[in-house]
């Protein structure tokens, strides 16, 4: 048994589409959340700038004494993992290996996968590179999409420009088997999606994989935690006005104040 | 008479707001335009980042031989035009101090005036700040848009999600005098924010403000050209698939791909 908390960073609310199946599936650990929303878009930052603030993001988390990060956040994952992994001793959880997993274990033959995901993780073409090594005859079909990110930070995932914005970036999905949310704010506008596309689609939420991910290997690890309540505290690293409404709302839970913390990492 | 160039700086394609209005006040001007593209969006950044981008791109501007640099960027202005003008011996040029004129030069005691930019201007205070500075008995209500700058980007600027997203930023506009679009992007959305507003509301246009400045200033200091054709050349930091189009659209001429360089300055 390991009894320390696990740590999960964002650049803002999207990393709570993990933290609320991880809630589901481990309902007696601890979550320390950071959301930098004070660097809030990464989707648009260079390769540079995303390894410094993931590796901040980290050593804070670290701070806290967590067993394990998970890196919630797509655009984080595609441009930093590999170095976080080799400079870190700690376990370090992306969103892009469990899903590859995921994907190998449902793998059929000449299927077309859609990835959606930030400006920066397209152009990366991390998920294009790592499916096509993993998996024989399959098409890839990319959108990066610089609204979605930003949009789920403002609120706006149910009003008619959500509404809109999802119906131009599906446009280029309606033939695919399997569609990728490449960036841990998207599973946000998830009914939005499913009503764009049709039925036989599968929709992928990283959240949901990531947090069976994580399950399976504190099992295996024997790191599971049997003795807390359900409990977590978020971090910000610069005040939102939106954050604890936007975080009720999607955790379907009541968050007290002193649960919200504003601190300043850099 | 001074036959140099003018340069002009924008994160992207919201800077063309400010030329389309300068080749009409100026047509004998040749300009110099910088996209920092690569960089792009601006309006989440640190004001420390701004400082840096805007000292490259007016560096690359001072290589290109210009009489002045055009900070056609509101972001930018924002954050770093202070120190511009203290660090260069150039002309420098931004989108506040004529704004800030042409207000008072239109003043009517109690008015009620709008600011509308990015979350980076709006947070900075800027605007408020000189207005009431500048200006007696005036009410300010600032709006953040996070998501105009990108959508203009996309080239998203007729189409459903535009006009929805509009809608939602005028919301706090309907009882204001002027609206000043304090981004260079939005004047590309100024016939949907016109629907939007009362006939009586005034949409005051940087770009069209910044050229009558700029070509009084010229006009006051002999700095005029009157020898070229209008002529312009293009830099991107970043290729960008949109820009030539939006480009054509929005200057309503056609660009030779030879207009368009993609260079590297940091």
């Amino acid at each position: 048994m390991d009894t320390r908390p696990i740590g999960l960073f964002d650049s803002g609310v999207g990393g709570l589409s993990v933290l609320k199946q991880l809630q589901e599936l481990l309902p007696n650990e601890e979550f320390i959340y950071l959301g930098d929303t004070k660097n809030f878009p990464y989707g648009n930052k260079s390769k540079e700038t995303i390894i410094e603030l993931s590796k901040n993001n980290t050593n804070f988390l670290l701070s806290k004494k967590v067993k394990m990060v998970i890196v919630a956040c797509g655009t984080a994952t595609s441009q930093s993992i590999d170095i976080l992994k080799k400079e870190y001793d700690i376990p370090i959880i992306g969103i892009i290996d469990p899903t590859i997993s995921y994907l190998k274990d449902t793998y059929k033959p000449n299927e077309t996968i859609g990835v959606i995901a930030t400006t920066g993780t397209i152009k990366s073409g991390i998920w294009e590179k790592k499916i096509k090594e993993e998996l024989k005859n399959v098409s890839v079909i990319n959108e990066k999409a610089p609204l979605l990110a930003i949009m789920a930070e403002e609120g706006w995932t149910n009003n008619e420009v959500a509404e809109y914005t999802i119906k131009e970036y599906m446009k280029n999905f309606i033939n695919i088997d399997k569609l990728i949310l490449g960036c841990t704010h998207y599973p946000m506008f998830e009914k939005l999606i499913e009503k764009e596309l049709p039925v036989n689609t599968e929709i992928i939420n990283t959240g949901d994989i990531v947090a069976r991910y994580v399950k399976e290997y504190l099992d295996k690890k024997n790191m599971k935690n049997s003795n807390t309540n359900k409990s977590f505290t978020i971090y910000l690293t610069d005040q939102e006005d939106n954050f604890k409404t936007i975080s009720e709302n999607f955790l379907e839970t009541k968050i007290d104040n002193k649960q919200i913390n504003i601190i300043d990492i850099t």
